[in-house]
Parts: structure tokens; sequence; C-alpha cells
């Protein structure tokens, strides 16, 4: 039974009452705050506390009163991996005496009986007994900046020869690397590098029955060569890997790879360990369905085998593998299909030894599901966006990932486009349609990504009508992309890389805003540094015609003063504009660019009394 | 470790996580939902679990689903006291293996092999080892329905008797309680009955150095002839206030005490436990201060005392006292000043004995402090209602204490004055302004008091311009009323509270709604049952002038038909009128009455083609 008299309720920020970790970047401030009130009319005291997990001695730093009962303090995390935190308070009896003093002298009353209490205080301290402290303390997991801020490449390695009808090999990927440099990315992710199975392989278009020359999914992971640890002969050796994974690295650029942890029916966890697979009553493993639809050629684990222990020992060695070989990012195939008490275990152990291992969640599912896994310590998650077109679609979307409570654990990333999603807007809206979507995920997310070349030549037939899928897609077969075509995106995509590296309001989401336009076919929104920087981007959503309207900015909220002048400078053409007021009008043409990227330059006068724009 | 694959999160009601109860009243169902999910595609199934603490075994009863992976089911509550909750969840096999088998069926595939499964899975059953259950369980406290629905009187008995100047007795106070009985209210909540101390007695108007025949306020408590646990000989003995109690039970009243822990210099807890209380360093006890105002006759309790534990169990035992003289219901004086704890652990103690208990906190402070302390487990809260005076003003606030989470935790007790408060709206509105807030109150809140009879005879004399403090106080002298004046809202009373009786939708809060009208000065809102009740109020809040607006009203909301006419029928005045569609017209003369409380009556037409309201 404690008698403390202070409460401590409401601390932020805290995901599921601290049930999982506040994410956070390495040298990110963590700002805490809580209510913090005890009975009476005494005035409380109240300090953050904070450690790195292992640590026994706790940091403190002194909470300030933010008005109505609410407390505010900072700490910085400078290192990778989990800290803790928590608060503590306790009634201020010296500061509540100096207060009352003060007001008792003030009115003229006799305070000599007083000051003896002062005294008497000063000497006691603070009762630990009477100390509020919050428990348990709650969790920040610290990773990379690259978790916050990140531009991702997907390409099939394998279709990267120059050679008609070849299969790509490491070296090839390796020669692309100065393509994919140049527009400014620094993640390369590959789809599965294993070797693919025979068994039920599928043709092009996903047809049953592939020819002899066909070289199927590669996330029919697994043949007589290997499974999850090994590469595809045709691709080249893990010392191959290796070597790509070395130039990229000297080009600024990582190479992720992806877990997708299902089998084909030749791989060797099948032969080696029946153990690990559903068994159907004829005997034979169940493979993978979504009735009435089969996929015979995948075998899902089965997750709630007995032998479940030795089942996640062994997919954790295979993520342990691929450190091995020099890999910190990793985009995980269909987490969703897989158990959450499975990821929350495999990612804990992995960051704990490894606190530098990067994961991205590829569940395109419901959006409670996908919230899940964030919590469970995926450092980043796809998201709808691939299918949010309209102006009233992206701001209710990405206002709500972008902000607490969700924006403490779940890191948007956008993608236009995946090997499994050519969303209709691509489909129909020609290049205009392309680069809206390429600026608007570029500078609504910081963390962002294509899947190219299709991205940057436009690549946009499906399947079939209706379908999503890509016609000829390169999840069946080789593909040869032209990249010297005129009408590529490369130009464009290299320089909205560059802005978002010049511009550090473009590299972390929490300081989105909307703004409104009068002409729903735009759309328009800011991002902004503490220190000033502020990023206003204008989109026209209609890639069919020009649009035009007119702006209202919160200047205020900018830091500008409302009846004044500012410079607003596109950094995607270098033009300037003066702007008056909080009033303006834009113009976006798609045939030539859907878009401005504006930074907004405050007009500052030198002593000189000679006026620029800062 | 555990493994289970489904994932329950988002539990409601639920208050702070579980730490606190959540509120309900005997008969309500608590309606439970969560999200509830899983893995891959599988089918969960989940059912709420609940029993009342203390049973060792669960009922269940299953969830369904309500779309977006959540689930609701409900229960009763018929006991007094606690209950437990929780959820259960688990992956059904069975109905997964249903579904697919009937999707392969109506494809035309060949189920020969899976129906072995469904036999299989049959057998199986359950696996509890993969059952997820929410830990601990969430609690929820069940009180009186009094808890809920209740019609408050506040009166100084010493003030009851028919000569003047002459100190009132419990047999006065008896006298007048078919007086009370015939406005209609249920809980007749006395001030202090104990012993008042004469060290410092206050004069009239709160005058420092009161006179021989000051009767002091009734809050200054403790004398020679006995504490908290005594009555004041001019009352009466303890056998006459068991005599009123019992008086008042007959005519279906509750009597209310107030617990107030506190001294005078002279309560002989002063003298027997010097432990309790803080000595100045001049060997004196320090009373009240709220610097520089100074608070000589009162002595408040020490709470950081070393012999804290005797001191709570001294303050449990004078409401154990007053449980044995009958009493059932408390309004407990200033919570606020004394130690969060010690009201969790009264109150529990108290309610685990003595379910039926009703404690009202008198906490007119800082909205987080006023929340904790109903969290803690007081029945009842005073609001900020008594200064709630515009429309907005009142919309927003009572908006904010009628829905979750505050509504979990939070019953508020709408008071237009108290004999400490008397509102600048009351002190220049005349009896308009006395009319409107009273039918606010009572219709606004399932909860109400006021502070009789200065209420109903228009008392609005302020002791000094700018004070909320009465002008010649019953808190420090003896007054005379004269109940038969004309102009008394005995009347009014006594049909809004029989209004109240008949309409169960007056009876709860939750179903609170505001109108739109396109005037300011007026104020709509409405409650209504689940079996069709439905009750609009009308207010005018300006006590000057008549007020006249356009109601536009969401009749589907109502499960009335858009086009339709049906009638209002006001209860006050028993006029009606036919409206048709969402928007009508409404005018409200403050010199007649400046409230509408009317009861829609839908149109039925008879088998013989009559009509008729229902």
């Amino acid at each position: 039974m404690t008698r403390a008299r202070v409460v401590i309720e409401n601390i932020v920020p805290q995901v599921d009452g601290g049930r999982f970790a506040v994410k956070r970047v390495r040298g990110d401030m963590v700002s805490v705050s809580a209510d913090v009130f005890a009975d009476g009319h005494d005035l409380v005291a109240c300090a953050v506390l904070f450690r790195r997990r292992g640590d026994t001695e706790w940091q403190r730093v002194a909470m300030s009163g933010a008005g109505n009962d609410r407390f505010a303090a900072q700490f910085a995390v400078s290192e990778l991996g989990r800290y803790e935190f928590t608060v503590e308070a306790w009634v201020d009896h010296l500061a509540t005496w100096k207060r009352d003093i003060e007001k008792k002298r003030a009115a003229g009353q006799d305070t000599r009986v007083d000051e003896a209490r002062g005294a008497q205080l000063e000497r006691a301290g603070i009762d630990p007994d009477l100390v509020t402290r919050h428990e348990p303390p709650l969790t920040v997991e610290v990773e990379r900046e690259l978790a916050r801020f990140s531009s991702w490449y997907e390409l099939f390695p394998r279709s990267t020869s120059d050679k008609p009808g070849k299969h790509g090999t490491f070296a090839d990927c390796a020669a692309r690397l100065p393509y994919v440099a140049s527009m400014g990315f620094d993640i390369l992710y590959l789809p599965p590098i294993h070797p693919i199975g025979f068994t039920e392989r599928k043709g092009p278009n996903n047809k049953v029955g592939a020819a002899k020359v066909d070289v199927g999914s590669p996330w029919a992971i697994g043949a007589a060569s290997g499974g999850h640890k090994a590469t595809i002969t045709e691709l080249g050796s893990l010392e191959d890997f290796a070597r790509l994974r070395r130039e990229a690295a000297e080009l600024g650029i990582e190479i992720a790879i992806d877990i997708a942890y299902q089998c084909s029916p030749d791989h060797p966890y099948v032969r080696e360990h029946p153990e690990w697979f559903l068994k159907r009553a004829d005997g034979t493993v169940q493979y993978a369905e979504n009735p009435p639809k089969k996929y015979q050629d995948i075998y899902p684990f089965y997750f709630e085998t007995t032998a479940w222990r030795a089942l996640w020992q062994e997919l954790k060695s295979v993520v342990d593998f691929w450190i091995e070989a020099g890999v910190r990012v990793f985009r995980v195939d269909n987490p969703h299909t897989k158990p959450f008490p499975f990821w929350e275990w495999l990612i804990g152990e992995v960051r704990s030894a490894h606190p530098d291992v990067i994961f991205l969640s590829e569940a395109f599912t419901r959006p409670k599901v996908m919230y899940r896994l964030a919590k469970l310590g995926f450092s980043q998650s796809y998201t709808y966006f691939t299918w949010r077109n309209t102006r009233e679609e992206i701001e209710q979307y990405l206002t709500e990932v972008t902000r607490p409570p969700v924006s403490d654990y779940f890191r948007p990333s956008l993608w236009p486009n995946t090997p499994d999603i050519l969303p209709e807007y691509l489909q129909f809206g020609g290049r205009p349609a392309f680069m809206a979507r390429l600026v608007l995920a570029a500078t609504l997310g910081a963390s962002y990504g294509i899947y190219g070349p299709a991205f940057e030549l436009l690549e946009h037939e499906p399947r079939e009508p209706g379908s999503e899928e890509y016609l000829d897609s390169e999840k069946y077969q080789l593909r040869q992309w032209d990249l010297e075509r005129p009408d590529s995106l490369r130009d464009l995509i290299a320089r909205v890389n560059r802005i978002r590296r010049e511009h550090r309001a473009l590299q972390s989401d929490s300081s989105l805003r909307f703004h409104s336009v009068d002409n729903d076919s735009i759309i328009a929104y800011s991002k902004s540094t503490e220190d000033g920087e502020i990023i206003l981007v204008a989109v026209n959503l209609d890639p069919r015609y020009r649009q035009s309207g007119w702006i209202d900015l919160d200047l205020a909220g900018f830091g500008l003063a409302a009846e004044k002048s500012f410079q607003v400078h596109d950094l995607l053409t270098d033009a300037r504009f003066l702007w008056h007021g909080a009033r303006n009008y834009i113009e976006l043409d798609p045939r030539t660019l859907p878009a401005h990227v504006f930074r907004l330059r405050r007009k500052v006068r030198t002593e000189h009394d000679f006026d620029y724009y800062l």
C-alpha cells in the first residue's frame, strides 16, 4: 500500500500502456510529458529517469510545468538499442514553503514562526517513501537514422543482363549500381536470390505448367541445390553476392534482401523436417491455399507444429546467416501470415545482438494487423499509400500514420508500385501520373521506394483488364529494360532524391501538415524543421488537365509575418516566385511537371539595406 | 513465452488500462468490445468471460464480429459490488475448415481429402495452449441505481425551525420532509450535524470574532461535547437523527450526511491525537492556510504523519459509525485536499463491506484532480456545470463528461447553486435564470441537486459585489425561509422531478446529444432510450429577452422518417405541437417559462385508420 500523494498519469509517449517500445532513431530527443498532481495546494516536482537497458544507474532530467498539471522534459538517445524511461514525482515541500512565505511577506504578515519550518524542510530532504514512480518503466527502441529516412529501389537482379534472354548475375547487378546511385537511392532491395523450386513451377504471367526454359518465381524458394541460405547458381555464388554488397557500399547503397518464410516443394526442409509442414489426410503436404485458389508451388510452414521451437530457431538462423553475410536491411515478405509472437521473438533476438538491423514489413493487409506488426518491432511498413489517390484519401491516411499514437511505433514506407501492384492510377494516368506519384511518395514520406526499372520506364500494362498484376511480370520471367529511353523519369527521380538529401524537413514525417487549396485536384502540404526550414509541396492529382487554385497557408504556424512577402523557390525547376500573405495562386500542368516542391525563403535585410531571401 | 496466434487489443470499456474499475449500476448491460485478430486468413472466435469478484468460475458469452476485426458481446450485472471480466480468443480451425470447404465445393473442387481434416479438427477441440486471454481481468464496480439517477436537496437543518431566531432541530427538519418530498427529491443532504468549535468561531458573513449568540460554521467540526461521531445538542440526539432518517425513508427520501475531514481547535482529536496534526515551530497547531488567507478555526489533518495508519483507520471509523446509524449516502467535503491513496483505500474498504454506499465528491478543483477522485471510487462528482452558462460552454463540457472514456468512471452531479456558490448568472438573471438553470441541471444530468430553500426562493444577493458567497449565508447564521412565497419555484421543481421519474430517457446521461439551433441563445438537446422514448429539451439561456429560432433535428438518429410529421408534447405545460420534418420553429419567453421539455410522439395509425401519437 503506497501513500505517496503525487499521481502520475497519461505519460506520453507510450505504446499500448507500455506493452511495446516507442520507436526513435539515434540522435533523436525523446520528449516526455505527463500529468502530475497531488492533493491540496502543495507544489509538486517531477523528473524523467532514463537509462540504456542493462544499465543500473538512472539519469535524471527535471520536468517543467506546461500548465493544466502537465509536465515535460526531454532526453537524447545517442546509442542504438533499447532505452528505458519513467517519471518520478513528489511533493516539493521546500518550494511550497518558499511560495507561501513570499505571499505572506508580500501581505506584511509576521513570518517568524514560518522561517523555522523552512530550515527544518531543508534538513529533511525528500522522503523516498512519499515519492511516486511510474512502474514498470517504458521502453524506447533506438534504430539507425536509415529506419526513419530511406529511399528504396527494388529490382530483379536476374533482369540486369545486357544480353536479351540471358539470366542476369550478381556481377550484372553490380554494373547497374552506378545507375541506381545516380538516382540517389540508398537501399537496393533484391527479391529472393535463392534456388527456385521446379515442382509445380509457374510460367510467364503465372501460368500453370512451366516450360523447361522458364525461370519461375523467386518466392518459390528452395531446390535440391539449397534453400534460404543459398544463392541460385544463375545469379552467382555467395562470394559474388559479397562483392555486389561491397561495391554497393562504396556507392553509399545498402543491399536489402527478402525474407520470405515459405518453401517450394523441392526445398530441403520439406525432406529434412516434414514435422514443420502440415500433412493432408492423404499424406501429401498442405500447399498454400486461399480457397478456391491453390498455390501448389508453395508450402507454408506449419507454425502450430509441436516442433515449433526448432522451427523458430531455424528461421532465425536464416536471418543470422545473412547478417553474417553483411546484410543489415531485410524486407520481410507477407509477415502477416506468420504468428505475431514469432516476429516479436525473432526481431527482439536479432536486434538485441545487432541493433543496426532494419526490418521492412510487407504486410498489405487489414489496418490493425499492419499496426500490430509494427508494434512487434518492424522498423518500417508498407502502407495503403499505393491506393490512396484523391486529396481526401491522402490527407486522411497520411495524417493518421504520421501523428501519435501511430507514429510512435509505425514508420510508413510509401511505394507507388511494387512487383505485385500496378495500381489503376498508373495504368491509365500516363507519364504525369508517374511523376505525381513519385513526388507524393518522396515528399509525403521520409521513407519511400519504387520498383524499377518498371517505374521510371512508365511500365503500365496490366496482365488483364482489372488486374493489378504487371503484364509479363518479372516475377515469372526475365525482362530486358531500355534504361536510356528518353521518357525515363530517371532525371526527375535523381532531382527529387537530391532535394530529399539536402533538406532535413523531408527527412522525417512528424511535421507534415496539409494546407487548403480551393481546387480538390491540387494537394498541398508542408514539412519543416525546428530551425526554420520549410518545404511546401503542391501536386496536381489530375494527370490529364492543367489545374489551378488558391492555396491558403498558416503563415503564423510557419513563423512568417501575416502581411509580409516571401519567396517560394521551386527546387524541382529552380524557379522563384514572390508571394504575398497567406493566399497565393498556383497552377500546375501535368504535361510538363505536375508538382512544385518549394522552399520558403524569408526576406532578410542586410546592414546595408539590401534585401535577400534566406 | 506464449505462441498463441490471436491478439486481443483495445478492450472497451476500461479505465487507465485497467488500473481502475469501470462504473455501472445494478441491472446495466456491460457492452464489451475488442480488436481480435490472428495472422493469416484463419477465422478467430472469442468470448467475454465475467464473474463476480470472489467467484472461481467464469461465465462466458460468445462475441460476435462487428467488422474491421472488432468483436462485441454484453453481460448483465445484477448484483452490487465488483465484477471482473476479460476476453479470451483463439483460432477457430473448425469454422475455418467449414468456410474453406464450402468455397471449394462451390467451385466444384474435389474435397475428399479435406473432409478427413474436418473430423480430425472436431476431435482435437481447442488447444488451451493456443488460447489468448487478456490478463489481468478488468473490473466493473456495480452500484445502486441511485448512483446514476438521483435528485439531491440540500438544506441546513438548523434553519428549519418555524420560530424566528430559534435553532432548528432534527424534529423540525423531519417536519420539512413532506415539503421536500412534494418537490420529488430522493436525497436530502444535510451539512455537518456535529458539535461546532468555539475557538476562533466565525460570525455572520464569515466575520472574524463571533458573538456569544453566533452559531458558527458546521464545517468547524468538534467541541468538548464530541467530534465526527456526535451530533450537536441543538439539533438533537442520535436517536432524534435516527427518527428523522426513518421518517425520510417512509417518504422515499434518503438522508445524506457530510464527511468533512477537518477539525475545529476544540475537537477531541486535537488533544487526544496531537500526532495527527502538524506542529508549527512555536508548538502551536498549523491551522488551514491559503496564503495570505488564514483559517484559524480549522485544523487540517496532517496526512504525512508517521501515525498515518491509525489516522486512516480512525477516519474510516467515522464513515462506519454513520453506516451503523443507517446512512448510505455521503457527500464528501473537499476530498481534493486529502491524499488520493487514502480515498482509494477508504472507499474500497467501505464498499467491499457495504456495496450500497454512495459517495459524492465535492471537489471543485482542477479537471485532472476531479477525474482522479472519480477513478478512485467516488460514485458521483460535483462539476463545472455551476459556471457553464453559454451554449458553447454547456455543450462542450457536458459532451466531455457524458461520453467515454470520462463517463466510464465519472458521474456528473449538476448543481445550479451550493451554499458556497451563488453564481453570477443567478445574481443578475432573476427568476428566469433560476428556472433555466433548474431545467438545465435536471435534464442535462441524470443526477442533479439544489441548495434550498435558497434556490426555490430565488436567493440572489451576494455578500459583496463580485463575490459568489451568499449574503447572510446559512453557513454562519440561522435563517428563516418563507416557503409559501408566491414566486417560489417549488411547483416547477415538482413538475421537473416528476418528469424525470416518469421518463427513463432522463435517468441516464449516455444518450445526451445536442442539436443545432440558429440562435445561440437557445440550447437544444435530447435524451432517449433504446426502446424509443425521446425527450427533447430547449432552453432560452437569455434570462431577459424572448428568443426564437429554428431547431434542426437528426430525425434518422431518432428513428423518425425524414418527411413525416410528429407530435412534440411539452411535459412542462402539457401543450402539444405538430412538427414536420427536421427543421422546426421554437420561441421561448423567459418571463413565462424559458424551457420546453418535449416528449416526441410518433404518429401511429390504428387498424381503423385512426391516427394517434404514441
